[in-house]
């Protein structure tokens, strides 16, 4: 082991910032913690000459993140760019083919090139860390990786995007419409001023495969993953979900599907209130993790934020510094099983459907003679009152199913949109368990 | 690294068993995930005949478990003995001078001697591990010591005896006095038939002072633990608990108090419903971390049982095989400040008093004239009806105080407990806060 570990950063927004400074400002701290000192010697941002709250003495700026790596003393770089492909992903495969430990917060770099990554860095004898890519603060990526690693995994589920967490459940708890609340989580700065990357479940949707690949071995693909996100939940449905004694969230969840194959679902789903998901309020994360011989383990924390990421970022630091390299998936690269293309969920579950359907009689005759035709067996049938909405001729039919195969409610859905009294793609959630 | 691993456990009750059926039955799994095979060689056990659910082929019995370490080829014993002294001591003591890694689940030990045994293996190269001596499945000890590693503590909290944990849960939900509910759980055989370990709180003392070391630097020492156990908690005061909007549950707590010195409590808590931690029923465990820069992160699961602590046995067993050794507290057992004495928890508290009074006027005069003279302001008393009981002569009075120091608050109720007219010891708890 060298003397000390010199650390470039690249990317110094408020988590490069922070961890910058609990690095600068707690150098003894870290001294003991990782059995040797830790030097911050270069970092790279946009700015120059901005305030961020430590000492630039004795840390080289570099306009160009990719001359951190050209510096001959960096041991470690930490990636805190962002992105899938460009900078980011040049400054890490740089990195590794310099010699350099790399660790990084983007989920879209992981899961995008996670494979190919991890197996350079496997090859250099480097570590390639990324705790800090899914939820935030949670150390789930090594409770995953080396806690339950004695464990067959069954399932996985989270919440693993704040933003939609935060909107659902102010949602739920103030009754409010779901634009109402988006254009106030985008004041808070919960959500970006292009939210779809977090509503429409594309954030949750990386995470999730890197969280599968380590579970279940398989090689990470972001295409595996069926996504819908948000967009679609009214107040309406959260009402009529509060009124089934469930909740809405979005989860990630992965299991093993009847067919031995890997299904990875990232949706919007009816949650019992007294399930330990269900109260899971505001920008947290929590991920619940199912196994033998284990049962089941659950962590909740903050899934963002600077200090969250940033206690995330210095843990792999840490375990760098000390010696406790391990491969990114758990396993090496080279053993994980290809990508298996994307697996149906064929799981039976309940079902909620929201129709929004022409106020005319006969409605409902054609809407239930379609799900007959497909075996669908339904639990309950609510027309709220006509005059709700105040717009004559426009009214939601909220059903719940017993227990279904998605792929036959999805194909009795597909012949209910096409019918001419239906006015818009139905809404279809399922209904969650334990 | 030698090619493989070869282990030895001692003591096949339910845990042992279930790490021994592991082992041998997912032999594939584990010389995957530990990158070399995991070979078990030799068991110990009272019962050599007892069929335990997996195969002895090839696997030595051994009569006496210090003959493990006798064998020259074991390199790594799992102690599964229980008990700080006798034979669970001398096997872990002689395991470690006769060069063996050790994975224990043994709080007892690790609480009273974990000191000695850390320095004696981090002198030989050989680690240490006890994820499974607290919160058995979930990986606390690892959190704490690696994925917490660049925070500042503040604040350790945790529901870390399943048995109490049960107990309390069902006298809430279940309106049912503690001995009732305490039989039913040696029944069900979540208590022992001596209950006390558990229930006057001296196991999750055990597990608060291994994190208490490892979270804040000190080395172990139980009695800097204080220790109320849940024996007097009645359902009257469950009841009195609901009523206040909060609910009863045993924690064990360690922070650091104003005087700079690190005070770790455990006792019965009044936490307010929505409290994640009041959220937790039955036999599951939780802890809490809160620290800077993460804020807080909590994480959930079976405290107990044999899947769940055997999972915790098996992490370590990888871990090790993998080369990730760590000293056990975190730093160098050397590095350990030395334990510090019973600190005063000297945070201002809100709290609950349980007075048994004879119901004779001017009781109430007496009691409110001792709280004033020691400056405590009263929130709230209330006498319940006198015929509750059914025994005239006998009765509650339930109390709430305003912010009050306990020391200030023990110096009135011992003047209190000293009147005529008070039948038993005064129940004083905390009013729990976020």
């Amino acid at each position: 082991m060298s003397k000390s570990l010199n650390i470039a950063i690249a990317g110094l927004g408020t988590v490069g910032a922070e961890v910058a400074r609990q690095l600068t400002l707690n150098k003894e701290h870290f001294t003991r913690k990782a059995g040797q000192p830790i030097n911050l010697v270069a970092v790279s941002a946009r700015d120059a000459n901005k305030e961020r709250g430590f000492s630039m003495d004795g840390i080289e700026f570099c306009q160009n993140p990719l001359d951190l790596v050209a510096r001959q003393d960096v041991d470690m770089v930490i990636e805190l760019i962002g992105g899938s492909e460009g900078v980011a992903y040049d400054l890490v495969s740089s990195a590794l083919n310099q010699g350099c430990h790399v660790v990084t917060a983007n989920k879209a770099l992981l899961a995008h090139h996670g494979l190919a990554l991890a197996a350079s860095a496997e090859d250099s004898g480097l570590a390639l860390a990324g705790e800090a890519s899914v939820a935030g603060g949670i150390p789930v990526i090594k409770m995953l990786k080396e806690s339950l690693a004695g464990n067959h995994l069954t399932r996985i589920t989270g919440i693993l995007n704040g933003t939609c967490n935060y909107i659902l459940s102010v949602m739920q708890h103030e009754n409010r419409e779901f634009e109402d609340v988006l254009a106030e989580a985008q004041a808070l700065g919960y959500a970006e001023a292009d939210p779809s990357f977090d509503i429409d479940g594309v954030d949750a949707a990386h995470k999730l495969a890197i969280l599968s690949s380590i579970g279940f071995g398989y090689a990470p693909a972001i295409d595996e993953v069926s996504i819908t996100g948000i967009r679609q939940i009214t107040l309406t449905d959260m009402k009529n979900a509060l009124h089934l004694g469930c909740t809405i969230r979005l989860l990630g969840e992965v299991e093993r599907n009847s067919d031995g194959q890997v299904a990875a679902m990232v949706r919007p789903v009816l949650l019992p209130l007294d399930n330990s998901l269900a109260k899971i309020d505001g920008p947290l994360n929590a991920v619940a993790f199912t196994g033998e011989p284990i049962g089941a383990v659950t962590a909740i924390g903050p899934g963002a934020g600077a200090g969250a990421t940033a206690s995330a970022v210095l843990a792999d630091v840490i375990d760098i510094a000390q010696g406790r390299i391990s491969p990114f998936f758990g396993e090496p690269a080279s053993m994980l099983k290809p990508a298996q293309g994307q697996a149906q969920n064929n799981r039976a579950e309940r079902h909620f459907i929201r129709l929004q359907v022409y106020d005319r009689p006969g409605v409902l005759a054609d809407v239930t003679a379609i799900l007959r035709q497909h075996d669908i067996s339904v639990e309950s049938i609510n027309q709220p009152s006509r005059s709700e909405d105040g717009i004559h001729g426009d009214v939601p039919i909220i059903m719940t199913t017993h227990e279904t195969v998605a792929s036959e409610l999805f194909a009795a859905m597909a012949e209910i949109a096409d019918l001419s009294t239906v006015l818009a793609e139905p809404v279809v959630l399922s209904i969650g368990h334990d």
